[in-house]
């Protein structure tokens, strides 16, 4: 296994698992194996006590199942035609060939930077692993940061934008889609951005990152925008997304696909036999518009590797792909989605109707019931349902499961509204804010038949 | 429509909605249109501020959408041959006739009452109307009420019991079944039985009505139970569920079906043309086991009466079925199901294995996370999902539509455990609860092929 992580940890658990007698070595050249990446921005705003809670399974807990794992060593080579891999000891610099009959290269991402004066001042931050987490900590930490700038609004920039905030920092986001998480649909983005303004956070939109202002102690103390703007700033964060890491694979001659990620089939075998991948470093496909595409998420990484690892223990297991189902606490308020946006619907050459609607998460007339909003885009006379997007308060976001199902199974809106969801005053109103969002649709389809 | 409630009040609007020009008669007999009987209970506990609150559409927002609605005016009798149905005014007195050309048919249901000694005295309520709900109201809000027994531990009877807790009271549930809510399997049971006495609430189970006592003013002061314990009561609640009330239809030859409720097709129309029927009073075929049975619920009711009323407007709806979906929420702890319990599954004759999981609602090392427990039920071999059941704390219950729509669409466990779910740590451990207990489950069909 080259590295030790989500996808790594699962494919060595699972191969052993089914065969008791294999020899498995895990690369990984960090410090913690099998954590929550996700888990990072809670970290750095205190709601979770320690860097040891989000470490799902120590490199002890790996070593008694009877896997082989190597800390703090990087691979550096892949030698397909001898199979072996090439090692270095990162902290003792010794090094070493690693021979394998099969390989698991799950070697995750980096986050993007972009190529913009002063990008490598210090006090720029990545957040995309745990080591990454701990030195953005020390900083906060340190108490020398007073006003943070996060470079980009999807998922983990606004988590961290929150965990900053939630210290007690000036925070600004800056991002070049109109409405953060420029992934949802702007009439869902605009409820997203009134909750973060609501929690004190600044939002800079439509709006690049043009240079990273350096002091003349070579730290970072501002970010200077596309349109001129300047904003100062003690720590800047970059939350711009990742890219597969596929250095190693394209050296080797594993091939990549169209995305950039490693191309795998359903059994996530690369094209090189006896070489297997999985996690943040392949490419999946979506099951609706049929495009290949990276998905760094860590349940993908786990189920990947778990496939790899069965398929490699002699067992027979598919990642039948995904939807882009995705969902995210910003503050009080929940954000999800599940299939294609209306811009990913367009692309992919669907003809579709919308619908909106804004309703109560619990019976309106039940104590806590709070504000939600659906969104459902169909396909054109089918009615097939395409995407969904939901965003609210308290007991939104894990509704949007229900939607991706539905999706999953292409059912259509008609078919939806006539669902025997779960009913009672403290979970939703007597129509599921889903299902009234289901007869929208559906009226939608019927009104336009074109 | 004969009744004013959830299904004869969608009818009513949707029919007109539909054909603006048809002139539409709603008869109801209580004192409140289209209100929901399922806050009764919230209002009872005081969660809910009024009894208005209730009423999602008053007799004068009917009468705005042009519905001719008749107050405290029963239908007492319906003449198919000469299509009308005969009415009473229940405070002045005044009969008369009403000609339909179609017909609804939306009576709801009678509580059940155990034909015991002592069961018409006062102090013994059901809880199935709001004038019911007024009254209980009432006599807890008298102040000289204490110690409650509550008969039925299903929904109803738990709710009720809740709601007497909160108010201070001392509240026992007496119910023939060995866990409460005997519609779950025994190893969710137990999870909702704890969490009710927890509450302070006394079970006693196993163990049914055998006599209500009645002081010398006429007025209940305790129940004996079969085993011949005596628990002493102020007040009695009847929670044992409905029947549906078929009198009227029965008395004018509208048949009824092997359930008891009125029978009906997809389209919600009796076996008599122009007569349709929808909500607590009909029939409605379960989609798993093929079984027509009579679900009480408001949800269904909204749809069926949704479904008439498009289909007496000239348009074309159908109600698919059923599975059993049903949430509740017990103090903190929510319970749901959906599909076929394993005695269900059993009686309709699928051989199956269950898996039963326990982990958390957020990822174990976040703020807030609470325990989660899934049972799964799927058919040998083909690992079809016949059933699920989740109880746990906050955040639990609504989980089940997920599963709802896996059984909907019959869906296998193993492919359950592929699906592109929401994750992110306030949300769910990296691996959802419902794919582990999915893949619990498969691995039972894998290792029992018989």
């Amino acid at each position: 296994m080259i590295g030790g992580d989500a996808a790594g940890g699962s494919a060595a658990s699972q191969a052993k698992k089914r065969q008791r007698d294999l020899g498995v070595v895990m690369f990984e050249r960090g410090r913690a194996t099998s954590y929550s990446a996700c888990g990072i921005p809670y970290w750095i705003s205190g709601a979770v006590a320690s860097e040891a809670a989000l470490v799902a399974r120590t490199p002890a807990q790996h070593r008694a199942a009877g896997i082989d794992v190597r800390m703090r060593t990087e691979v550096v080579g892949i030698d397909l035609d001898r199979r072996a891999v090439h090692w270095r000891d990162l902290d003792g610099g010794a090094e070493g060939d690693e021979p394998f009959d099969e390989l698991v290269y799950a070697t995750g991402s980096v986050p993007l930077r972009p190529r913009v004066p002063g990008i490598d001042a210090a006090g720029v931050y990545g957040v995309q692993v745990l080591d990454d987490g701990v030195a953005l900590r020390a900083e906060l930490d340190s108490g020398r940061v007073r006003r943070v700038v996060v470079v980009g609004g999807g998922y983990i920039g606004l988590e961290i934008a929150e965990a900053c905030r939630l210290r007690g920092l000036e925070v600004t986001v800056v991002d070049l889609s109109a409405t953060p998480v420029g992934t949802f649909d702007p009439d869902v983005g605009e409820f997203i951005a009134e909750a973060i303004r609501r929690e004190g956070i600044e939002l800079v939109l439509g709006d690049g990152v043009a240079a990273v202002e350096v002091g003349a102690d070579g730290r970072a103390r501002g970010v200077v925008t596309a349109s001129g703007r300047e904003l100062p700033a003690d720590l800047v964060v970059l939350g711009l997304g990742v890219r597969p890491n596929v250095r190693l694979a394209e050296e080797a001659g594993i091939p990549s696909g169209v995305s950039g990620g490693v191309a795998v089939d359903a059994r996530m075998s690369t094209q090189v036999p006896g070489v297997w991948a999985a996690g943040d470093c392949v490419e999946s496909r979506h099951r609706l518009s049929g495009e290949r595409m990276v998905v760094a998420l860590g349940t993908h990484a786990n189920k990947q590797g778990r496939v790899a690892g069965i398929n490699i223990g002699g067992g027979y297991a598919t990642f039948p792909g995904v939807i882009g189902t995705a969902v995210t606490k910003i503050c009080d308020t929940e954000a999800a989605r599940t299939g294609l946006s209306s811009r990913e619907a367009e692309a992919a050459g669907y003809s579709f109707v919308t619908a909106v609607v804004d309703s109560t998460t619990k019976a309106g007339y039940f104590p806590g019931s709070r504000p939600i909003r659906v969104k459902m885009i169909a396909e054109r006379r089918s009615g097939r349902l395409l995407g969904a997007q939901i965003v609210g308060r308290k007991a939104s976001g894990k509704r949007i499961d229900a939607l991706a199902i539905c999706i999953w199974n292409e059912m259509s809106v008609d078919e939806i509204l006539s669902l025997d969801l779960s009913y009672a005053p403290p979970f939703s109103p007597v129509w599921d804010p889903v299902l009234i969002a289901a007869r929208k649709a559906f009226e939608a389809v019927e009104a336009d038949p074109r």
